[in-house]
């Protein structure tokens, strides 16, 4: 039922990581669905409608099953969204959940590296991975939770 | 993996249906899933999140996989709510899904037959049936849509 | 500063009243601002918006320096938005404001008598009226509460 | 009818503003009603509630009315409520009226100079200034549009 030939998700290139003892690959977490939010700590559709929605997905499904990550895909404002900005962010909003920083390229351009491998158009975009690492959703904007919802439920009990 | 010793949903008991041009039967929808929405059409819960909830699901899934089944489950202000009434409302609410009016009992109780079959405690109730006819969910007051897109996503993959 | 060439309010035309002892007319409230919340009890927009802001004001400020009046303006559906329903409603919507049934005229018109008074266009409606009884906003659809409450700190004031 | 003793809003201490040409005091306001929104970039109460309210009040009254100025009174996280994030901040969340930076206190403490001389808790916090300097309204977290609308609406009528 599913298509075989759907491409496995890039490897996440984050230059740091907060939340995570160690550093967190995709590899890691096969076996569980993965929930990706692709955001910017200034971004205010990130702010109030994908961060919200990524924490009630942390808070209500089990650790095991379902992970959620954040990636701070910064691609503007660079000099204002730096890792100790991104720090005091997630302690203002409580986001529990690992997240990774993406890393910048060497050429210096504005588009950090996961989200040019992704080819993500800007922020937030919302990724949900299977147990078996192939991209299911890939969405710029907002994703209704009833949509998400039924997603990760199918994923779940997909064999 | 799932419960088999989990009750059937009991039959609805209709004295009226609108938007349906003959008598609905859970029996007819097998093979579907079910989301049974138990309102009145003056609870504000219901006109605030359960039935925006319902249209939702409504819209977003396929007809042939999920039924959303309104059932008007009168049990205070019977003068105030009736089928005169409730079409109105369904008018006003531009609710589109199958509505049937929860049948009274022949002894003149304030609670409806559907309403006393399932052991509903009041209004909204979301009840959830599987594509067997199994309840899988039965909630009083509002459920989060990520939870109930949740729900949906599983049993429309489970075999 | 103020048009003393602005119309009194027309009289209010109601046929029963809800939470007022004796019938209250726009005369007995001068001295006092008021505000006139026109709805229908089916009407979504007044349930969402109206209703509840009309319930704020009512809270907010001194019943001796505002008074805030709902009126039952049913221009459709007459079978369905019964004085009988209308109690029901007032009840699960815990409205304790002064609401008037607005008459039908003789003619059996669907436009009841103040509604027609009034020119209003349908629900919801909002009228303010000042101290001494003129008509300083009339508006239909949803007024920003900013820009309701600045008038009648206004209206307060003035002298 | 107004308290004459009340005090006189302190000056405002500010190392820095946007979106003005020149240096704003309170003294070049003076025959204007003045909404201060004391507020951190990373304050989330302020993202979702202090900043669009004071952006509504932007909108909705005649700037030779009413003047909205933004201070960005940074107590915590220095490091990230920089300057230069502000202006992404700014440029991000549309914000149109000028900002100011409360200038740090000589002693290098958290608490910078016009939030210490205004006493404020934290932030969100509002203070409302009449046309002659006094202040009206000074408080810390939401305030209701209704209640902020009505004190604007008195303000500006009172002679």
């Amino acid at each position: 039922m599913i298509d075989e030939t759907l491409p496995l998700a890039p490897p996440l290139s984050v230059s740091q990581w907060f939340h995570a003892r160690t550093p967190i690959t995709l590899d890691s977490l096969r076996g569980r669905v993965v929930v990706l939010h692709a955001f910017q700590m200034l971004c205010p559709g990130c702010v109030a409608h994908g961060i919200p929605q990524a924490k009630e997905v942390h808070r209500q499904f089990a650790r095991e099953e379902v992970a959620v990550i954040g990636l701070h895909t910064v691609f503007e404002h660079h000099e204002a969204m730096t890792p100790v900005a991104l720090a005091a962010f997630l302690h203002e909003y409580r986001i529990e959940f690992p997240v990774g920083v993406d890393a910048r390229t060497d050429d210096g351009g504005d588009i950090p590296q996961t989200m040019r491998a992704y080819g993500m158009r800007g922020t937030p975009t919302l990724v949900v991975i299977d147990r078996v690492g192939r991209i299911r959703m890939h969405a710029f904007g907002s994703v209704e939770d009833l949509a998400l919802g039924a997603l990760i439920g199918r994923l779940l009990v997909e064999s």
